[in-house]
C-alpha cells in the first residue's frame, strides 16, 4: 500500500497535563522525518481552530523551542473543550479540504476520542481519504484500552508529593486534613495519595473514590475511628465523590452546578466539596481542627513536577501514531498496554477509536478495599512505576527522655 | 566569660514550612561539636512537650537521620500554636530546671520569638542562667530584622512554579483564574507569585496584598481591563486581603470566625475566599469561565520543592544560634541580613529578641505599584535570588499559516 502524500494537522483538547506537550513534540518530530507529511499545521485550541482556520505552521518552530516546549507544562496550541456538532463536522472538512489535511492527530481524554471518531466518520462518508488519530492523555487515567494514559504518572506525582508533605504537616499541627483531587469519574489520581504513605502510620488513612457511594454517616465514623487510633486524620477525597444515586455530593449540598458541553458538571476550580466535608466533621465531631485544601488545577499543569517515565510515554505514544499513519493504518488511538513480567514493561499499540471514545474506565474492584474507603496494595502495585521515585523522607527515632 | 555547662533544648512553632529541619539539624550538629553542651533534647510540639515534659533525646538520632530529616518538610518534632501564659511559664521553668537546660532554642516566627522573650523575661527574673535563642522561620516572610526568613524562598519557589503552569493552562482554556496564597499580614509570597512571569503577556496580571485595602468595585474593574487587554486574566490574592477598615474580606463576606490562642482568624483550610471573589466576577461580568483555587497547605509543607538557598541559610541560621550561645551570648534571634552589593550575600547577625517579636513586617511600599494591584521591578530583583532559579518555560513562535 502507497502511503498518501500530503499535510498534517495536529491539535490538543480538553484539560492539560504536565506531560501534553510531549506527545505533540513527539508527532511532530517524528512527521518530520517523513517526506509523505508535506507541512505540518498546528490548530490553536483544538476544533475550535480549525473552524476558525487558526493555524500555525510547526515546521518553522525551531528544535530548541520543540525540545523546551516537550518540557512544559499545559497545552502549547491552546486547548477547547467543545464537542462538535454535525454542522461543526461539515466545517472542519472544508477546512482540512482547503489545506490538503491527510493527516489528522488529536490529542486529549475520552471526549476527544469521541470527537476523533465523528470527524473520521464523516471522513469516510465524504470519502475524504484521511489518516485520522487520536493520541491518549488524561491526568484522569480513565480511558479504556489503556493499562493507563500520558499526564497520569506526572499529576498522581504531584498528588504523592503534596500528601508527603501535608502528612508531616498534619503530624506537626494535629487534627483532621481533607484534600479534594481531580478526577470526575475515576478515583485513579485520588488513589495515588496513598503512595505518599512511607509507614503504617502515615496518611492517607481515608481514601474517597467516585466508583463507590459516598456515605457522610460513614464517613464521620471512618473519621473518628482514625483520630481514636492515630490522633489525627488525612484522607483523600475525589472531586467526583457521589451517593447511592448518583448525585455528586458537591451538586447534593451546594449551589455550584455550572456544566460545560460536553454536559460535565464543574467540580474543579472551587474549594465548596472541601468546605462542606471539613464543615460536617466540626459540626458532627468535637474535634477541633479541621482544615481542606482542594489541589485544583496545580495537579496536571505545576511546572516542575514530572514523572520520567510518564514523559517518556508521552512522547512515545505521540511518536506512535504517526509511526502507525505512515505505515498505513488508517485510524486508531495509541494506547499504553502493560507487558506481563517481573519488571514494568509497555507497549504502544493501536486500538479503535470506538473502543477509546466517551465511555470512562474506572478503578478495577481489585484496586479497592472491601470498606470503599481505601486502596489496595494491588493499586501500589500497579501505579508506583508509572509515578516513579518519589523524594525520601526523614523522621526522627524520637526515643523519649525517661 | 566563661561559657557555662548543661543540657540544650530545642522546638519547633508555629505553622511548618520546607526548610524548617534544616534549622534543626544546623542546630544539632553545631551543639554536638561543643563538650559545654551535655544532652540534647527536643520538645515535642513546642512548649506543649516542655509543659507535658514529652521529650526526645536527639543525641541518639543517626548522621543518617539528621541528614534525612534536614531534607524533610514540616516540622520533624512536631508543632504547637500555643501562646503561654503566665503560669505556663512558671510550669516551663520548673522543667528547665528539673533537667537542667541551660541553652533554649525555639524555631519560629514573629509569635514564637514573642514566646522565646517571654521565657527569657522569666528565667532573667528568676536568675535562672539560661541561653535563650529565636531561630527565625515562616513562609510569611514577615519578620522584623530580617531581610527575609528561612521557609520563605522554598514557599516562593512554590507559588512562583505552580503560577508558571497555572498561567499556561489559563493560556489554553481562557478565562480567568483566581488563585489564593498563604500570607496573613504581610504580602511577600503572593508577590513571589510575579517571578512566574516569562514575558509580558504572562500572568499573574493582577497581585493583591494584605499592604493595601482591597475595594471590590476596583477588583472588577481591573480584571475587566486585564481581560480586555489580553482575553484573560489570571490574579494572585493574599488570604489575608483586607477593605479599608481592616476588616479581612474572608471574614466580611463569609461565616468563618474561628480563631487561635494568638487571635488570628482562620484563612487557610477553606476556599472561600476564592469562591467568593469567583462568585463577584460571575455574577457582575459576561465572562464565562472563572475558575478559583486555593494554594493551601501545599506552600509550606510540599515534598520535592525546596529552594537550595533558602535551605543552606535555614541550616546556618540554627547552626548560628548555637555558635552565638557557645560565644556567650545571653539570648537574642538570629537575623538573615543582606549585604549591599552587585552579587547576592547574606550575613547571620544576632538582634534583640523583642526587636523580632509580635509585631509583622510588611512589604515596603516601593515593592508595590502606584495602583496596588502588583508588584513592581525592586521586588522581583529582591525576591528572585531567595526563591533561586525556575524551570525553563517553552513556547510556540506561533507562525499563522496565512
Amino acid at each position: 500500500m502507497k502511503t498518501k502524500s500530503g499535510n498534517m494537522l495536529i491539535a490538543q483538547s480538553g484539560g492539560p497535563t504536565a506531560v501534553i506537550n510531549q506527545s505533540l513534540v513527539g508527532a511532530i518530530l517524528e512527521a518530520k522525518k517523513h517526506a509523505e507529511i508535506k507541512k505540518i499545521y498546528g490548530a490553536l485550541h483544538g476544533i475550535q481552530g480549525i473552524l476558525d482556520e487558526n493555524l500555525i505552521d510547526l515546521k518553522q518552530e525551531s528544535s530548541e523551542t520543540l525540545d523546551l516546549v516537550a518540557q512544559t507544562p499545559s497545552s502549547a496550541l491552546g486547548s477547547v473543550r467543545r464537542k462538535p456538532t454535525p454542522a461543526d463536522c461539515t466545517a472542519i472538512f472544508a477546512v482540512l479540504k482547503k489545506y490538503d489535511i491527510r493527516y489528522f492527530f488529536y490529542i486529549g481524554g475520552n471526549d476527544s476520542a469521541e470527537t476523533t471518531y465523528i470527524i473520521n466518520e464523516e471522513a469516510k462518508k465524504a470519502h475524504y481519504e484521511l489518516s485520522c488519530f487520536h493520541i491518549c492523555k488524561t491526568i484522569d487515567n480513565d480511558l479504556r484500552q489503556n493499562d493507563h494514559t500520558p499526564g497520569f504518572g506526572s499529576a498522581g506525582k504531584f498528588v504523592a508529593q503534596a500528601f508527603m508533605g501535608d502528612n508531616l504537616d498534619n503530624i506537626a499541627l494535629g487534627g483532621v486534613k481533607i484534600n479534594i483531587i481531580m478526577g470526575r469519574h475515576a478515583g485513579f489520581l485520588t488513589a495515588a495519595a496513598a503512595l505518599a504513605r512511607q509507614d503504617e502510620t502515615d496518611g492517607p488513612h481515608l481514601v474517597y473514590l467516585p466508583e463507590r457511594a459516598f456515605e457522610m454517616d460513614s464517613f464521620i465514623a471512618d473519621v473518628l475511628s482514625v483520630v481514636e487510633k492515630q490522633g489525627r486524620c488525612v484522607i483523600a477525597v475525589s472531586e467526583g465523590i457521589c451517593d447511592a444515586d448518583g448525585t455528586p455530593i458537591i451538586v447534593k449540598e451546594a449551589e455550584s452546578k455550572e456544566v460545560d458541553a460536553h454536559g460535565n458538571v464543574q467540580l474543579s476550580g472551587t474549594g465548596a466539596l472541601g468546605d462542606i466535608l471539613a464543615e460536617a466533621i466540626k459540626t458532627r465531631t468535637h474535634i477541633a481542627r479541621v482544615r481542606a485544601d482542594t489541589f485544583g488545577y496545580l495537579q496536571r499543569s505545576f511546572a516542575g513536577c514530572v514523572s520520567e517515565v510518564d514523559a517518556q510515554e508521552a512522547f512515545k505514544v505521540g511518536e506512535t501514531a504517526v509511526k502507525e499513519a505512515i505505515a498505513g493504518t488508517p485510524d486508531g488511538s495509541i494506547a499504553i498496554q502493560r507487558i506481563d513480567g517481573e519488571k514494568y514493561a509497555v507497549e504502544f499499540n493501536r486500538v479503535p477509536l470506538k473502543s477509546v471514545a466517551k465511555e470512562t474506565r474506572h478503578m478495577p474492584d481489585e484496586f479497592i478495599n472491601a470498606a470503599g474507603n481505601d486502596v489496595t496494595q494491588a493499586f501500589l502495585d500497579y501505579a508506583a512505576p508509572i509515578v516513579g521515585p518519589l523524594p525520601k523522607i526523614g523522621k526522627f527515632a524520637r526515643i523519649l527522655v525517661k
